[in-house]
């Protein structure tokens, strides 16, 4: 069995993220169809994980196996040509059987767009979080910089979400200022769910309404959701690389 | 009677164009239904021309006669949560009664984006002109400068769409690269129907297929639609600025 390892950028806009559910159309529904017309026989991908409705991916990877031999511009150009143009193959690789998409992954890094201008973007209105008050890019990054570290996150995961260990571990932060927008970028061994959104909004939420940052320590040792800042926008996030 | 000049971006994807018509959702339309609603009484707009389906506008000027005064401020943001967020007034200016947005218009400028890259993005796929073969953007400034000048553009506009007096005035073309981008501008005392995603597709058509420039010369000269090249798609092109 050959096992292939797939980079794939999409944008989240129209789908119910990436998992295959009922009645939804989802990324990985999309693909594996895709895919198992291509190979003629019935393909089952395996995500770096998850993606939440509207949430986007730069470079999201998968993997799947299968007996069939295919060059990799030949898989490119027909899950291309199979897939509609919200979803593009970036890269097609023959990797050893050992490769699993998800517990391959050592580490992986999210991006979260804001636009911050007096109005919105026509443009961007699906593909960033819109805030009209300006925003220092440095002030913002001291605040996420707290984040960095080995925390219990559970106050900054789903509420039905939460899983056995929470502990997770974000080995950097950082705010970029790139023309009319805040790039955050955020690189964790992993992520709960809903994690950069909840950090981002808390991190947003502590700048505007100018409390003391400490108070993220106080919100890390309650250990409840609630006791965090809101969740910021599905649509502003975008998973940018998983590192094997 | 107040006389309001509006500035206005919007992305053209959803929309069948500027101009109102019957069983199609048209930007015109819903800005009028809007204003409509805000003054509590029909309100009719002039755009400074139209725009094609799947067209954007970075800065389309209209404007309309209204003997109520509310402040340009509480109009913009009444407009803003009115409309949906694929349209965003920009700026709005009460102008002298002699102000008409397409009689008064001295030029206009238009963008034309096209990705070039090997693989397209599924983030711009309504928003440029994706070529995976690479342009110079020398080379392409060079066939662009010869559609400068006064000159007889039949050849050049809609078939069905061909006016009385055909002459048009291109003032300047340039074309930039901007990381994955290029960007050509055309600025124009005024522009036929398609006039621009016609000039964009023989340009490339001439470039890509390495022809002798001097054929533009010959193009003209035919004064028919069909001796041009191809017209590029609706959705890289942006009206970016009308002139008054």
């Amino acid at each position: 069995m050959y096992n292939i390892k797939c980079t794939v950028a999409y944008d989240g806009t129209f789908f119910a993220g990436w998992q295959i559910q009922k009645k939804a159309r989802t990324v990985q529904e999309e693909i594996e169809k895709a895919l198992s017309k291509m190979y003629k026989t019935r393909i089952k991908i395996t995500g770096s994980g998850r993606t939440d409705s509207g949430v986007h991916a730069l470079n999201q990877v998968f993997n799947y196996h299968t007996p069939a031999f295919i060059p990799e511009n030949s898989v490119t150009s027909g899950l291309n040509s199979l897939t509609s143009d919200d979803i593009v193959i970036k890269e097609i690789e023959y990797v050893s059987n050992d490769f699993h998409a998800t517990k391959s992954a050592i580490s992986k890094t999210y991006e979260y767009l804001i636009l911050n201008t007096a109005k919105p973007s026509p443009f961007y209105r699906n593909h960033c979080w819109h805030i009209s008050d300006y925003i220092e890019p440095g002030k913002l990054e001291k605040i996420l910089k707290l984040f960095e570290g080995t925390h219990d996150f559970s106050s900054f995961c789903k509420k039905r979400s939460i899983v056995d260990k929470p502990i997770r571990t974000i080995n950097t932060t950082s705010v970029r200022q790139i023309r009319d927008f805040l790039k955050i970028e955020i690189n964790a061994d992993g992520f709960l769910h809903n994690m950069v959104r909840n950090i981002v909004g808390t991190a947003l939420h502590v700048y505007r309404k100018k409390l003391n940052p400490e108070i993220i320590k106080d919100m890390f040792n309650a250990k409840d959701r609630s006791a965090a800042g809101p969740t910021a926008p599905a649509k502003g996030l975008f998973l940018k690389k998983v590192y094997y």
